[in-house]
């Protein structure tokens, strides 16, 4: 059976700071717009890419996940290549590609998604990783912080983490994991659930840094959750800390063309 | 016994990207002149900075040391973010700040320094941490290099390793470490010894790459530095995979005046 269009999976990092963030805008330039230029010019046509998880302004990705369809075959190394060729002058590579088959969506195939948020907690600003960490003078107990976010992982209305323009269809939401530990002078926390609303992540970690700080109690942050109220949200942290590291797919989304088509 | 002046030790931390490196030159910005600068507004007077290794243009800092005097004591506390106030807008800063005796001198009471080479070992280019690492594509064998570099741990005359324009006394040095290990995509080359010649790191660091990558055998690298001829070095690798990472010191370098007066 003859195919008429191949599908690739890429995996995408890049540096969020210059970006609008990953979707297209009318503002500015966008992490979606200059990887589609990019294979537009050895496409020889329009593409259009999916991706696993929208990242805001100023988001980074070590592992953003995007599907594209391209009329001939090419060789996947020769697709990370011409691509990243392109794309010399930003701060976004594309990692790895595989050819999938069109079972696989690169949003609606996917069961978990993973974000790494980074504090750097001492008294001075971060140099070599300026633009990379949320800088937190005041002293953070992560101990704290982790008791306070396990109160957050499972299935909640989360309204009082979700941006006011968050478009999602519903508030409900399974958060699997939300751990925080110290490592140095950083805090890292790592969270993972089928999807995310709008903010959520940075929603949470500023309000749980307000209980590693000590100016929040560790049955606020509770409290704040079943307030289901976005006035009872803690200041939002900033974008530039949080990265998109990572999306979970089942093993049937990921076989090659190769694979399907033996009987 | 009343003491004329007081002097500080401070660690400083740096992107080298922007900088003609540590030392003051005529053709740019240096850290050094950055940092006394930032002194020199709330000192009142002109300040000199003795460091522990000069830096070259390009090289970053985790933990570079330097000592300064000033005529009024000062808060270490207020030191450090006095300091990082007037550098806000470039990526240095002063990490912490120790008063010291005068006993202590950032260069000459150094018994060890301590440097970390990064290398990202993928196809793809870096993005997040672009200037950061040296990208090198072709698959390097940790292992293999490893091996290599310990025919140059030891007392040898490093004269293959060294920038011609070196400046130092003599090619003789000891190195007491240099261990290659690969982290995920990373490959990190730590090296300490009491002083390092100009570009050594960079040089050993290259040429061990050859190695990595199988152009040269293991033996070449220690003929390579038993040829005792600049010649015989391999590629020297970039300026910004190198972080300068640390200082050894004796104790009694680091006591603290408060200690010294006691009887």
């Amino acid at each position: 059976m003859e195919r008429i269009t191949h599908r690739y999976m890429l995996v995408v990092e890049y540096d969020g700071a210059p970006f609008t963030g990953w979707q297209r805008q009318e503002n500015g330039l966008a992490v979606q717009q200059l990887v589609e230029e990019a294979i537009e010019v050895f496409a020889g046509r329009p593409v259009r890419l999916h991706c696993a998880g929208r990242t805001d302004s100023g988001v980074h990705a070590l592992h953003q996940v995007v599907h594209v369809d391209l009329d001939r075959p090419m060789r996947v190394d020769k697709i990370r290549d011409a691509t990243n060729a392109q794309m010399r002058d930003h701060p976004v590579v594309v990692r790895e590609v595989r050819e999938v088959t069109e079972a696989f969506h690169a949003r609606l195939s996917a069961v978990r998604r993973h974000y790494l948020y980074r504090i750097l907690n001492r008294p001075a600003p971060a140099s070599v990783d300026r633009g990379r960490v949320w800088h937190v003078r005041q002293r953070i107990d992560a101990d704290v912080m982790h008791e306070a976010a396990q109160s957050l992982v499972g299935h909640f209305d989360f309204t009082t983490f979700r941006a006011t323009q968050c478009q999602g269809r519903t508030p409900w939401k399974t958060l699997e994991r939300l751990d925080v530990s110290r490592a140095g002078d950083e805090i890292h926390i790592r969270a993972a659930s089928r999807s995310f609303l709008h903010h959520q992540v940075r929603s949470m970690v500023g309000t749980l840094a307000q209980a590693g700080i000590g100016r929040w109690r560790v049955q606020d942050v509770a409290d704040a959750l079943h307030a289901c109220d976005r006035r009872a949200c803690g200041p939002v942290a900033p974008a530039h800390g949080l990265y998109f590291t990572g999306v979970d797919y089942p093993p049937e989304a990921l076989i090659s063309p190769g694979e399907a088509t033996n009987p």
